[in-house]
């Protein structure tokens, strides 16, 4: 068994952070296998979902401290090694953003640092209650600054801000109200709300699903005259898509549509 | 009787989406009347806010399916005919945005895909109980992905994610909760309360109120620094109006401005 | 007494408004001895964090009209005066968020147009139940431009476009929900909660604070990937400071950090 585990059914790709001692740690280790799976179901056309768990008691608790504690033995510090370090966790981030797939966090225990920052990078996430959330490095002389890109994007300024400084945890609850995830359900219906979700979005039309996907991201660093501009022609070159003919041809006829997906 | 009527009191006009057999499809003609009724009445000084709200099940149930489908019959497969459209959809709901008055969406039954993104560009909305919203295109292989300019400048990432990948509707209570709209009231209530809040604001200095809903979309877009510049601007700017220098003198005398609201 | 004064206790900063018959407007004089107070506080290392307070009815009222309305004496109609009183209000507004100490808004009463923008450029605030806080110059012709600029980043568009334009108060509790502040607290729990917060965050390493709260505001203005390349710097900097590596390894060894938090 590696760091990180797969497998498919239904097309989605269950990815499992697997090195429940460490608290599923971003070690290097963990950092390259999910770039590695990532780059790999990128081009699978037959994978239509991704649903991101963890094993043991916490979803994933960050940076691996001893890792990076190891990696100051160098003339420089550490420095080029930091470096390499935060650019490597940062493409890993903006790799689920790109994939054509939409990723979903399975979240339980804890996500604290670069694991919060793994939730909030994810297309859309679930909780079981009693999950507590945190961007904690402050309180070792660390702020999290690299968590904070993704979280502030998910969350209103103040309580983004407030977590930063205070390293105070917020309960699943809150995490939901505040925007960072889309649900809570019980730990017992974890595993079965994030694999609903998936197999929903793993129903739909994978292109359409796709094009949609880079184009939320997109659109949205946009002015908003900009982004109109971008998502017409998005719009126009999906309903050239045979299947999407098809499918508005099957919902004005009432019949289920029969899709290629190709 | 059109397919939209147009009926002005105390200095708000309500306009009324009267196509229910199609359920307010954003149709060519839907999207034309729409067009010239805004263009014709953002010259008009006696209208100071606009309320728009639908006759029949639904508000607006986005674009009419049957004429786009019609639209395929070109040499090109409906290309050029679709990015007229969208285009026209676009400025239709950017030309909301420039109004100098403000327009509230009165919502009841469903808004969906560019229906849903008719309420997200309103500058507000009032719901009834019982509505429900959604970026459904999803569902027949066609991303939102025009809808989702407005939708996700109005509610959080995750849950407008959620929205377009899944077809998943929400309710009243949740699009409140969210920012979607601002209230929701009895399907009894919706009339009186969306225009009660049309009046309260037709009841402000309109030259303020225009100066202001213009300011507030150009400075949102803006770094913050730049953003003050110009809204420092504006503030001058204001502050010189010959209304504004009687509402502040009525203010501190205690009485009702004498506003000649020209 | 001045109309700021200033109590320092466990490395923060107690600023307190002390204009109470003019509900701490924020006149010439107190637009000065704010920015003079954040720009000696600025490099002074023994304080972490900071709160504002204001003595009498309410936190603060906004501009100050009678003055305002009295610099209208000139050539110009006041247009000079308005410019640099709005450029001063400004700069102190963007001082605020330039401070490397965290400032903290705690909020009673009223905090109104420009005293609304005050919380909103805080860093953070915490209000007692029955403060109510509206942008409600459009009330007497004076759109709230620039309190906008603050307010529109913190709430959701709808909810600060009917603040801006209704000139309707929200409630603590709204305040809270919508992101405008993060705590509501019962009057007796007021100051005990903000010093509380305050304190929790000067008991932090000042210099990850500091680089923090710097990165926070500059990072959300830019694209994703860009705002990722600027934090992992800031990361990697931070991971440098002695006392992050004390900090680091104090956490691994399970023992307090040694800081000398210089």
């Amino acid at each position: 068994m590696g760091i990180l585990e797969r497998c498919d059914t239904n097309a989605v790709a269950h990815l499992h952070l697997n090195s429940p001692e460490r608290l599923n740690a971003l070690s290097d280790e963990m950092l390259a296998a999910l770039q590695s799976e990532f780059d790999k179901v990128k081009d699978d056309r037959s994978i239509r979902a991704i649903v991101l768990s963890g094993a043991g008691k916490a979803f994933c608790a960050g940076h691996d401290l001893k890792q990076m504690t190891a990696g100051r033995q160098t003339e420089d510090a550490g420095k080029a090694y930091f470096k390499d370090l935060f650019d490597r966790c940062a493409k890993m981030m903006l790799t689920i953003r790109a994939l054509p797939q939409p990723v979903i966090a399975q979240v339980h225990g804890i996500a604290t640092a670069a694991g919060c920052q793994l939730v909030a990078s994810c297309d859309m996430a679930v909780a079981a209650q009693g999950t507590r959330f945190g961007v904690n490095g402050v309180n070792i002389g660390l702020f999290c600054s690299t968590p904070m890109v993704a979280l502030s994007r998910n969350i209103p300024r103040k309580q983004a801000f407030e977590m930063l400084t205070t390293g105070h945890f917020i309960s699943a609850e809150k995490a939901e109200a505040l925007g960072l995830i889309n649900k809570v359900v019980t730990p017992e219906e974890l595993a079965g709300a994030a694999t609903e979700l998936a197999e929903t979005v793993a129903a739909k039309l994978g292109a359409a699903v796709a094009i949609g996907k880079e184009a939320f991201y997109n659109q949205i660093e946009m002015p908003m005259a900009q982004a109109y501009d971008y998502a017409g022609d998005v719009m126009v070159q999906n309903m050239l898509y045979r299947d999407t003919a098809e499918g508005i041809a099957a919902f004005l006829e009432k019949r289920p549509p029969d899709w290629q997906q190709s």
